[in-house]
């Protein structure tokens, strides 16, 4: 046993209504910013909810979060959650709302650019408070302070999390992900799996995150075992659940070169996060497989149990397992190209050589 | 899957020389207060530790922490730390220490009597910042708000805890274990057992707490089934991480009827906590099995997959497996109505009725 760290600093309420602890939480603020997408908060019955319940307070709602949160909207953010004198910050939605606002609270008191602020070291002001209320079951944001920011002009993705950006609260109840369609909770709950899976075996992996990996794993291979009925609120409880720990696992390893690759057909392809994880996952899998990775047979074993077929849910996902059709060979070159300059790759748990990498990315 | 929340606020440094995290970690800092008891810091090192690399501090030692410390010890305490003007508070030593080190860091910054701070809901100033190292392996005490404090007059176990009298850090470091001898490590660790068993089986007992449960009792069952040699570090290392675990467990759970029954055990008698658990669990099993506590199978085959033969470990202990050779009928009758007073009795798997709590106690 390594010496290790480990803590999970976000106070959680999980399951059905735990959306009713939101009254209690919000009891000492007057003036809230709500960082959102543009639709999802009518969309799940969100705005709604904070319609009836919070006549009191002054709600002002910042709904103009892209996919892909870029440096601008966070900027747009701070600027909006400053002038309007928020007390607190709720994030509401997808991993892009969520990872936004932790951002948008450090900005709301540190009036700065946005590189500015990424490299200092100690925030000058402490952020606002943030409470991080999850609508997808993929990212698990609302436990770490990671907030993923794409520079547009660079096409690359940045990770602005500091010490104290984490949310303080998070308040994850299924009952906004019943107005979700199948393939996006699909393709978030491949997102989940992977930080389970690439947290996992990653070089940074300890006892602590190990066992929310473990549980985090079965509970979403279960999930899928079971027909993962997207009607059925089980089904939404135990992906959401999974997505959770991954997050926990996350905060404590980061991902591997699986995301790093992922992020590529992200920026260049526009497909879902979640959805380039699931058509990378396979050749990841034979990556481990081939270099001996010990872990990767505890993973292999829960496959096994759950008689896990991932190109069933791939076919679900309505993209090919192949990566040859999705990229040209020139694009599979910049693709791991791109993924060895991010500092992911170094916490795989092989030595992720360019032509080894390319090697397994040709076979099919 | 009911309504829960979780959360292991505590930043926990695990491993050999963890303690060198403590030079970072007291950076920010120039007056401390430490907190431990009258000799444990001279015999494990921690003082020579601490003169040789923090020359630079001004470092103010209260080293009157009585095993089960009493409520005058606490408000002496408050006063030291509030008088030499410390800045920050570090808890060293067994479970005694670690509680009274939160409590004290808040009647440092609350000059108030103890009844009238244990009764405030909010503490009107936040307590000076803890960090704690244990030199045992039981209480788990670093990982959680709690500090049982005793009322001597009262011969009663209170607990001061409140939302923001968590530690902010744990330094978890075997290194202190060495100098422990091989009954009072295992005291402890049947300590670290029974956190991990009763918040497995308590009505509070969540998925969250349950991941960390099952992990603390199979490192400590699997540490007693390779044969528990104390002068091995492996040893302490694995005692250690499950008493952790443990403390993450008993903060979202708390403790049953056993921990209830045990503290008469130790007020009344002077036997030690982990001791007094000992004693205690065998019967414990009995209740949950009679009772058919559903959960209680999982611990059975836990105990079974490592042929815990809890007699054997008892003896060592140095204590009989017979409560009837500790207690009157009298006593006995005290016992339970005393553990019937007492919050944790209501969170155990069945209805601790005192007729069959007497009952299966005064079978041997
Ligand atoms: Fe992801
Ligand atoms: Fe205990």
């Amino acid at each position: 046993m390594q010496q290790f760290s480990f803590h999970s600093p976000v106070k959680a309420f999980f399951g059905f209504n735990a959306i009713d602890n939101l009254k209690t939480l919000l009891a000492p603020y007057k003036t809230v910013c709500v960082v959102c997408g543009a639709t999802s908060a009518e969309k799940t019955g969100f705005r709604k909810y904070m319609d009836e319940y919070f006549k009191d307070k002054d709600i002002h709602w910042f709904n103009r979060i892209e996919e892909n949160p870029s440096i601008n909207t966070i900027l747009k953010g701070g600027k909006f959650a400053r002038e309007c004198k928020a007390e607190i910050v709720i994030g509401f939605g997808g991993g892009s709302p969520l990872d936004a606002s932790k951002a948008i609270a450090a900005f709301a008191t540190n009036n700065k650019g946005f590189y500015e602020l990424l490299t200092e070291e100690k925030l000058e002001h402490a952020p606002l408070p943030v409470i991080c209320i999850p609508s997808t079951c993929g990212t698990g944001s609302e436990m770490n302070n990671y907030s993923i920011v794409t520079d547009t002009e660079k096409l690359d993705k940045l990770n602005f999390a500091k010490e104290n950006t984490f949310p303080k609260y998070a308040v994850i109840d299924p009952v906004f992900l019943r107005s979700l369609n199948r393939k996006t909770i699909y393709a978030t709950a491949f997102d989940a799996l992977t930080h389970c899976i690439e947290g996992f075996v990653s070089v940074r992996s300890n006892p602590f995150s190990d066992s929310h990996a473990v549980t985090g794993m079965e509970i979403i291979l279960a999930t899928f075992a079971a027909g993962a009925d997207t009607s059925k609120d089980e089904t939404l409880l135990n992906f959401l659940y999974g997505s959770t720990l991954g997050g926990v696992v996350i905060l404590h390893t980061a991902t591997t070169v699986l995301h790093a690759l992922g992020y590529y057909l992200t920026n260049e392809k526009k497909i879902h996060h979640g959805t380039a994880n699931a058509i990378l996952l396979p050749y990841y899998l034979e990556m481990m497989r081939e270099s001996g990775v010990q872990k990767c047979q505890v993973v292999d074993a829960l496959l096994e149990k759950y008689g896990f077929d991932i190109s069933r849910w791939q076919d679900a996902l309505g993209y090919d397992v192949s990566i040859r059709d999705v990229l040209t060979e020139d694009e599979l070159e910049n693709m791991v190209d791109y993924a060895l300059t991010k500092k992911n790759s170094e916490w795989s748990p092989f030595e992720p050589k360019r032509e080894f990498l390319l090697e397994v990315l040709r076979r099919y």
